[in-house]
């Protein structure tokens, strides 16, 4: 029997891209996908990439009927938007991913120091941080998984392995990622319209992002300490993908072969995380259109540290199919189910 | 039991899009992809989005093992290197669809006059032409497939059943076709370098592109005229897809409704064909990484001439997702299989 | 002593691009810029490439002031607002150029069939056509100058030395037109935002664009007919440029080389239209960030038609390059001051 | 009376570059522009948008020609090359510009660490580096001038004024650089071909990029310390343009504003440097075009580190611009003569 699925939010790249996905997931039907916005319009007309959803239409929100009618939801909403009607959901019995912000941050006050207060507090501890490779088993046992900022996932992959064997040190950490235009959503703003983006290139909210407190949190269970990042977005003139590049202390002389090794022992059997060969660097180009992330280092003896290059598409591993991988683990399907397509190239 | 597939020719995008999606074909199983330039290195290392493929070498094309080894080839080589292998694969039982322009014209006089001398003009009337819309039960019994080039795709979609029906009249037909740079391949070139093609914007080969023939090849047998067409390629500053816009005269007085009413007939049933609403017209980027074409119509009742607009992904419709389609139907697969999957939005 | 110069709506591309031409020109100052969104920004501080106008802040427009200090506008703001404004400006002895459609069309009927209604017809007839290759001497004399569109400004140059000369019949002209995304403007919308350009092509307002009308009516003037065109607009991929691609029926045998004759003798002298060599295309890639217009022809005897291909830059030649050769025409300055510099390649 | 000038290497995008540029100043002629591989054809031919070089020719390299028509050379040619012929054109009393690596650094064996032997160690010493904003005094009476590399010129304008001035330790800094297309060049080959770039990200030469020693020489010279920088180069999907993002660790407690306040006071007077006001951030569509570096900086309290941000267009102040600002102060013009056009946005 097929998983009965509502999307909250639908009309997002996030949104879309969920849906792109579930299309070809042997395991679930989608029932509902919502958009104030687009609600009455057929998902077909306003995505004609989605055709193969027929008729299915966008509704508006209507939370009793999605408890009525489904056994998963996905919410795809923003941050505080995510908070009010997550907890309606979980009561019901459904399971909850939530792509928003809502849910990753441990500490309440942290949570209300970079973003608003917090209604539901008390959820922060349910929650467990989506991010498969370092919280599987959690995950399998979840009811609620707050799914993982993007930039995190590019930032956390790389230097979870080598933080926790001590390789490299907790301080200094610089991370500079560098993100295509989807990551800033599907709406109307002078800022991302084409002729601003293209031929264009900037850093923003630099020393302030969002990101940096989920990241910090990650790395600080690692290691143990009060971790404090810099870190640096920027944004790319393309639409998908997200490369990272990562400068941390060697706490030991290492090689860069033997550095790559730690990474790969530690993603020995994840379907998701390639560790590049020694001189092979990622491309975004290599990872679009699918749920997998890149991974590659090189030991600067110069300098004594190591940089870290992590590369993903961001609606697919930094959003919806990791949202779905977690699907997968929260209901008992195989792992990657859905999302095995190979990435698209060129 | 897995149908043996061989792919020679495989380094180019269009033999990197047939490896992609094979791969997600439940019914095959590729043993063999030739490429001497990249001869003994892996796939998953010249095109670590092709990891699937695991240990699959690029090999030295061995005609002899591949006849062996294989009940299917595709040729994705060049004009004039397919006509020189492909009667082997055919001797010995192969059945193959030629992705080269060497088997697409009938006439092996047109063929010499835009190519250059053809070995073996006595295999063209044994060829079918690729397009399963036009052709679909001459392919199911044929043993050569010759896939239709990219332009004359997106062309004789939507003219085909609108002068079959002389809605339209076959004199002063103008097709308008523009395409991602993905259509001049994978190859050392300084025209094609990024910063040549990056914010530019050319037509090239006026009143000369190769593909000319062949369309007017199509729209003559239809007609029963010898049609000739102004036919212009551009390229586009993108990677995939090719919008072709076509000017026709008609012949009588008819609503944009009901033309479009008469190609929806004709593509009744046809999975890859879409015939867009009244008011809709098509984008490359609703195509992108899927199989359909996308057709829109407009009457200009102010010049008695009808505007037709397709859009394609130029390496899947327009190429190995075709020659796909093909295969499908010559050895008994269901026409779709392996070309499911949603297009990429974006 | 300096041309004082006033432009009203300086906040979009056009008025941007004619900052940045007006700072490089000699004989002006810039005294005046409007916008209400951005009253009492500096200029500098929203666009730094223009750090050269220091402290020149936008300002509400106030006709009284502009009046008071300039001797010249430029009018760039929408269709409809600029006829409510340009008489004023008139009367009170300022010369203008007006970047909107308000001015362009002769036949208040034809403007409102396309348009709205018109408050100032009694003005279509004093304001001259300012495509200064066709209408210099007219231009030389004008107190008010309509600044043609875009799109006519690459269809009708390549078009009316042809028509003039009656090498081409004046039906069945089709004239199929590519732009870059800053034709669209430069304000919040969906539409243009970058992940819904970028990688994407697409007709738009097929069989109804406003720049039908001025196109017939210019043809219409040369050649003595009641012309009707096929004309459709596509948005490319990249920030500046518009290729236009025109198909015409020959009225006689003519080679290539002597329609590129009639083409050179007519532009003999015009500093902004370059016709290329028989065999050579031109590319908007060429043409960006320059005040040319290049054209190439090729004849096609198979079909007995003509394919003119022709580019511009569209804020320059399009808009505000050509709105300072109207200028500089009208106030006595050579008709190159400002716009000599070479176009940006790559 | 005109300066004469020779290129020697015209053909690459700098070449063009300087074309471009010297085309628009007063004070000089091109009186010959190498090329073997064009040599005999029409500069204009090549590339259109310098048609106003009329009928000067691509030439084979003629020294003893090039010494007896000019007064000055620029030479544009590949590292290794230039040591070959640039000591002819001094000998015979030509003052030099040199566009590549082979004099920039002081240290013959860190050059032939990096790069191979070098046949004229004794003209490192008299070569001035060539950063007018560090080196003025020195290039006024300079015979030969390195040309810095694009990415030092963005990495060490932000970087010296903070290091002289102690604002910032010498110890581990980070240099992180996003490039436009164009710093690859212009010649044929698989990596840069668009489809490879386009809708791509990747960070290349991690860890050893010959750009490198050139950094650190101009740290360590500011510093008296033995500098070790962490540098990756990335490449971006654009033809134009640095973003260089520098992470270092503060020495004292300092607001943004003073830091800011430092690098003003540095640049007082430097027409082609802006530092941004607080909060503001460079982006390179604000440079391209132009010869400026723009210049940003925030501290972060959080980390105790300070990240600068710098954009330029690599061809301008990055390579052709600035060798242009040197043939300024070289030979006594005014420093911006040539290069006061405004960046071109959008």
């Amino acid at each position: 029997m097929s998983l009965r699925i509502a999307i909250v939010g639908g009309s997002g790249y996030t949104g879309v891209e969920l849906l792109r996905i579930l299309k070809g997931h042997p395991g679930v039907t989608v029932t509902c996908v919502t958009s104030r916005k687009l609600a009455g319009t057929k998902v077909a007309s306003v995505f004609p990439s989605l055709h193969g959803y027929g008729d299915l239409l966008f509704s508006d929100p209507d939370p009793e009927r999605i408890v009525n009618e489904n056994d998963f939801v996905f919410t795809a909403v923003p941050h505080q938007a995510a908070m009010g009607i997550v907890p309606g959901f979980l009561e019901h019995g459904l399971k909850v991913v939530d792509l928003s912000a809502d849910f990753r941050l441990r500490d309440a006050r942290i949570y209300e120091t970079w973003y608003q207060p917090h209604s539901h507090p008390e959820l922060l501890n349910q929650a467990v941080y989506g991010l498969p490779e370092l919280y599987r088993s959690e995950i399998i046992s979840a009811r609620l998984v707050a799914n993982p900022g993007c930039y995190p996932t590019s930032a956390l992959l790389p230097l979870v392995p080598l933080l926790k064997e001590s390789v490299i040190g907790w301080e200094g950490i610089v991370i500079d990622s560098k993100s295509g235009a989807s990551g800033a959503g599907r709406s109307a703003s002078m800022a991302t319209i084409f002729c601003e983006v293209n031929e264009a290139f900037k850093a923003y909210k630099v020393g302030e992002h969002r990101h940096t407190p989920e990241i910090e949190q990650e790395l600080s269970r690692v290691s143990g300490k009060d971790v404090r990042i810099s870190f640096t977005p920027h944004l790319v003139p393309m639409t998908r993908g997200i490369l990272t590049t990562i400068y941390a202390r060697l706490t030991r002389k290492i090689s860069t072969a033997d550095a790559l090794s730690v990474l790969s022992r530690y993603y020995n059997g994840a379907t998701f995380v390639r560790v590049m060969g020694e001189g092979v660097f990622p491309n975004v180009s290599f990872v679009r259109g699918g749920n997998c992330c890149d991974i590659a280092a090189r030991v600067d003896e110069r300098t004594g540290r190591i940089v870290l290059v992590s590369a993903i598409d961001n609606l697919i591993k930094g959003a919806s199919g990791q949202a779905v991988q977690n699907m997968n683990l929260m209901v008992g399907f195989d792992e990657g189910q859905g999302l095995e397509t190979a990435a698209i190239f060129p």
